[in-house]
């Protein structure tokens, strides 16, 4: 069971120029094979199958709660995505040409099954499918399959920084190498505990120092590449009895996080885009009937959610800053 | 983002005869197209990818925190075919014949792709896909969508139930029928205050009463068919303002749950299987260095995760009630 | 565009024993590579595509008006399968176990997805999909391919006689087997008018005399295997161009039939199966319903469809002779 | 059983500048989850696999005569298609760089596994598939899937109709908003009839009104809105049971029209595209071997079939139009 | 380019008593994710887009020697497969109920679309697709994922030891654990040359000594868990450079084999299968042809193939026993 | 089994501009329904399946042999694949923007998934699969199939020869229309001698003479279009049975080739590709340890392997071409 906090792991930028070329191939890091749908989905389920966890505790740990981060690595992908999609669609609802400068963007289907908006799709438009997940069971290879998956997600992130210089998506690969790292080092030192296999010096796979990409550094300095979360209460405490040693590429000692959870940053509200219907055509009609529901519950006037563009004004800047 | 606890959203019963042939029917609940892989990923990405959030505040809050629900409800499915997976692949590991048993049950990848557990298919063995999530933005478009998914899901529970007679399946299907029909009153209620539209005399699609299902009742009798968990500190306040209003079949008063989420129940720690490599062919070398470990970083030296079964003695007596 | 005919284009047996089995290895007709819907799909879109159509005139109007049959074909296969599966989940709706005899079946979606009825799959549960049809436009390849559908479903359909004895089986592929013939002689022959290869002598592929199964007696006797239709009042003319000369397997005189389409017969009225929601777990609300609205728009009390069981006590002793 | 005329529902523009990169877009119309070959599939496979349809007739005869008429929608929509590719691909057959202009179109198979023509794919080159059938059986349930796949529909033509301007694609799109709405408030309507909820509220769906698309004037001037067709000489008189009072956008009444089926109109005679050896490399081979064969079985000199292109001279005056 | 030799790696056992339900669990050694379509293509592919192949001649000369190896793997499994199968579909061609027995076989395609033989399918009927070939040009990332594919292969090899007891897939899964084992160490070899990493360290994987299986023995008691065949006449040279040192179970040395390639066996002419139309319904047809085509060439009487069952004597002498 | 030779059917060009859109479309050859894995994997499943194959032998042996040359072919496709993606991805690796040229390809799994290099997908990024394969066992269908596949193999390779004039385009489509020409007469030969349908006579297929495309001629030259190579030292010498007879474009006689196989030609070591990681971000590492390895084994210092750009002076060369 979870429980869900309304805000991202690591705060994102607001929309700026839309890019939805790049946000068709920032797609393969959600649902393509070694995309973060691959890495929740494949943790998870190795959870929820694990047999004997009693007596393999600390590598249950391990799994459950780095699944649970994973979750918030969908979250980020698909913001990434939505906003770099914002603006791409601007025009009025119903009237011929609206869409017009997206017919040709490599991923129509964000516009037209989607409101400019993430699908669960990788760069070409292929769903993820759930047979990307391997929960065999054997707690052995299983490590040794996501070591190798976090190994094809760090190819990706890698390549999708080198592909798509939108702000969004070079603060995503930034944040996301070096927390996929994090992962990446959890799971090889799971296996060399288990069979003495000193994977860590396989460090860095690819090669390419995490140090050496600008946008990994402030996440770096806040030492987010030495230390596992538990993401929850008081679970997974077991955890610490595989999380440490050097880390294989700096030296300094891996921990378990005294944190939850990262502090993370409050989401952008992400305008409304009228020609994609998103919220719909006519999104004041809904907004008027939020207020009054709000009203009639004894809510607040105002809405209740936490955002980076707090007040309605900051809303109409970002929107103003699209046009 | 998200934060775990390691208990289920509800007690479910412990192994017993294994059905494998049932499990096999059961995949249709978590992978099928109106499984809780469909409903958790849709609600899931119609919140991430919400345009104006603040303006339909409610509306984003309904969703959101139901995604949160549903991500229980693919574990306590994945627990209920793990559970009737349990015993049927018995024998020793590396013997011929010691998986002859199930060489004819319909879903071999349970035991060939997976340690006798659950897979992301459906009842056919196709894997779940990310096209099944409709995301379009257009809010009134998405609920109605959402409304139609719970009502096909609730077919789906219903006929499981008529279909799979395993004690875990039944518990499975008698929870879900409750939890899934508050989240199908939700939608339609949503709906209704968009639009104007009465669904709730919709109620029960299909056309059977909740209440014939006994193991419905302890639920039922314990209101949880009336009350929408926010499963959130802080956030989804504003579900009060939709979630609201007499229930369509009992006429009782919908509201909003003071607890964050339900109590549930500590998981079984499923024992070990293994001649399908679960979790390895020899457990006890795992169990003995998990052992070492954990004194290693100064933990317990008994295993610190709460299960239902808890002490060794319990698994024990678990695995000899299957021999 | 087309008109649609409440008939079948032969007649088919009413229900008698279930053979859920059989029915799934009948979606191979439907839903195969070499199914009905290849045959119906492939020449509608090869006409829909066809350029200059006046060009070459008989060519486009063989495509046209066999497809056009096609239509029957899927809507024959269904039939077959949907009273193969009549009475196979007998038992009352809501009920633990009413569907526990179908739990083994090889298609269990026939019951879950649907309501005891045909799918869009074939045999092993995979759905037909839209890169089955070869319309590349290029008329000589395009007969090419059809002739070898039309090889592959004639396999497909001698199998499935050879694999399912139930009455509606072999009523089915009985009738099949003369009207893919009659398609697969008019693809050879039109391939042989175009080019010279005389493709009449591979007849019959595969080598089985289609006057050798005992279910095509009554089909080949009605001359049903030298005739072809034109399934339209004004259009498809010139197919009398190409569909000439000596059968294959015969010699006698292949000709265009002088009606439109085959007289055929009626459908059963297939028996409710409320366990299975079909037309809903209490159907007598609905048609309820359906006599008040009958009446009220002026309509006779009794429905004015035609079906094979007419009169509500014959479709009594069907659902009789089923308990 | 059905009977066809080769006829379009609707007139359609003769081919003018080719759009490659938009046809690719209009394919999700075609065969995308909420395309034509959902609506036709659907309808078609619900009342093929309808359980006691005498009970239930008015809902049998809703099902059926509107199944019907998707037929000329998948017509319609590959009639656009192949109109925006006619000149696309012009060149000499056999000669490197004849295909050059359309390397970098978004479907290349609409070039390399068709003839310059329409796929059953969506716009991201995805096949459709029988999956996207919905045929549960359950008359509310299908009613209500029904309902919602209009909805998905009647987004993706409205997003269409924003993203393509090209001529073919706006009077495609202004046909299928008004005949689609149609069905969108017959499923509405019967789902009314059959539990009291009244979704006409929800009408617009997309909240966009129909008469806002000027495309859409012509037919709504024609009263096409309001009518629906039995598409069958003798059968589905039932629908007058269900299909009637206030239409929900515009008050007027909703009838059964006196009209079998829509006039409609001839469609064009494609040109032939020689790059794409459609309907081969060397056409006039093809014609001529036509024409002896029209001349041997006594057919007159000039081909019979009606297209609205008639007479030599206007098929020659389209191809000077695009060379 | 190869040169293929009309041989099986490993003798394999005649036909005897058929197990099509086995045979359709065999497919996943075949058509799975970790089948061996999946090792032969990944390694194929690899080769073929080796960028810098001089550069690291070595391991490219490593990965193109084990793909060559690989399809002898896909030929085995095969021939298991159609072993098994034969016999099951006894009975004359065109008669009803001669496809009884294997109604309810799991892989019903086995029949219908093969001829009682291998389909390039898992063990659900799921096709094999290219998507499981991992090629990412990354040498490290590659061998990662070649180490973990052969770790998976060899999981899914001791499973179908474990659940098949047919004498062919006994045969088949003791060759391939031993031959599979000696890539598995190859990969491992090469990434530890290339890193560092002791990945020795992690034999067995999973943890089931070679040794105990007994099928395994013969080949282990020939040397064939030591030796790598360079499988081609002046290629491949460099596998001498990585394949050596000990082996991580044995502790003997690892070498390249002197002959080209494993001596292998004749494999057995299976016999014909009338009722699946295998080589058709009337096999003797076409011998006659074949006799006569032969003799036309001035070929000898008697068919130049090698085969087990050399002499139509033998040949007869199987199809008895399986009468 | 097989054994590899390192060499290629025919040469190839070295990198010249690199063409990615091309490159995307060239996919259609090696992994779409009539690309060069269908013909290799068809061709092989249907030998590996077939019964009695010495009742037979002349048609099983030309069914292997001609399934080896195959897999020259899914190398040569691979191989201009490689070539036309050679320098588009130019940069350092882990720069921001050094795939940015590549952002809008049209397959960016290419550089994604693969190093620059080819993938298991068609030109719309869909991956080849199983199902792709006929091997039903009846040989006189499998051939009719044989003959349809080459045909439409033969459209697709015309076309793609029209859409891109890469010259490594044009020489891969110039060898395989002629190669492939030899297996379409092959087959159609192998039908004539069972059937006595004279299928010579639909020849060219589609309608252009293979003598008019310029970059057939080196081929038909040297006869190419004439012979069937055994690609068997002392296997499959029955083909000669059945190729043999005038040449249906030319009448010139077929015949089997004296050489086993095409001589062929060494391929291009392509150059690395550091910013896809192609062999690695660092390929200098690897060459170091390479040329260390080979030390240690006693092998020469330079690579033994044979490339056409022999000598590490070319391969610089190559590269300063590209920059």
């Amino acid at each position: 069971m979870i429980i869900r906090i309304d805000r991202l792991q690591t705060a994102m930028p607001p929309p700026s120029d839309p890019d939805p070329i790049g946000a068709s191939a920032v797609q393969e890091l959600l649902g393509g094979k070694f995309g973060e749908m691959s890495t929740f989905m494949n943790y998870t389920y190795q959870s929820f199958n694990f047999r004997n966890r009693q007596g393999a505790r600390p590598f249950y740990d391990l799994l459950a709660s780095i699944a649970a981060e994973e979750f918030g690595h969908i979250e980020l992908v698909s913001t990434a995505i939505n906003t770099m999609l914002t603006g791409a669609a601007d025009g009025a609802p119903g009237e011929s040409g609206s869409l017009g400068d997206v017919k040709g963007t490599r991923n129509t289907q964000q516009f037209l099954a989607g409101g400019g908006s993430a699908l669960v799709q990788d760069s070409m438009g292929k769903p993820w499918n759930g047979d990307y997940v391997n929960a065999t069971g054997d707690l052995i290879e299983d490590l040794t399959f996501n070591f190798f998956l976090e190994t094809g997600a760090r190819n990706n992130k890698l390549k999708i920084y080198e592909m798509v210089d939108h702000p969004a998506a070079r603060a995503l690969t930034g944040y996301l190498l070096v927390r996929g790292g994090v992962h990446q080092v959890a799971y090889a030192r799971a296996i060399e505990l288990l069979t003495g296999a000193e994977l860590m010096k396989m460090f860095p796979s690819p090669r390419i120092p995490t140090e050496k990409i600008p946008e990994c550094q402030p996440h770096l300095q806040r030492g987010e590449h030495l230390k596992l979360y538990r993401f929850s209460p008081s679970d997974y405490q077991e955890i610490a009895a595989v999380f440490k040693g050097p880390h294989p590429e700096t030296g300094e000692e891996l921990h378990v996080a005294e944190e939850l959870h990262p502090e993370g940053a409050p989401p952008f509200d992400l305008p409304e885009q009228p020609a994609v219907f998103a919220p719909g055509p006519e999104p004041e009609e809904i907004a008027e009937i939020a207020t009054k529901l709000r009203e009639a519950a004894g809510l607040p006037r105002e809405p209740t959610g936490v955002v980076a563009n707090d007040g309605a004004g900051v809303i109409g800047k970002v929107k103003d800053a699209l046009s």
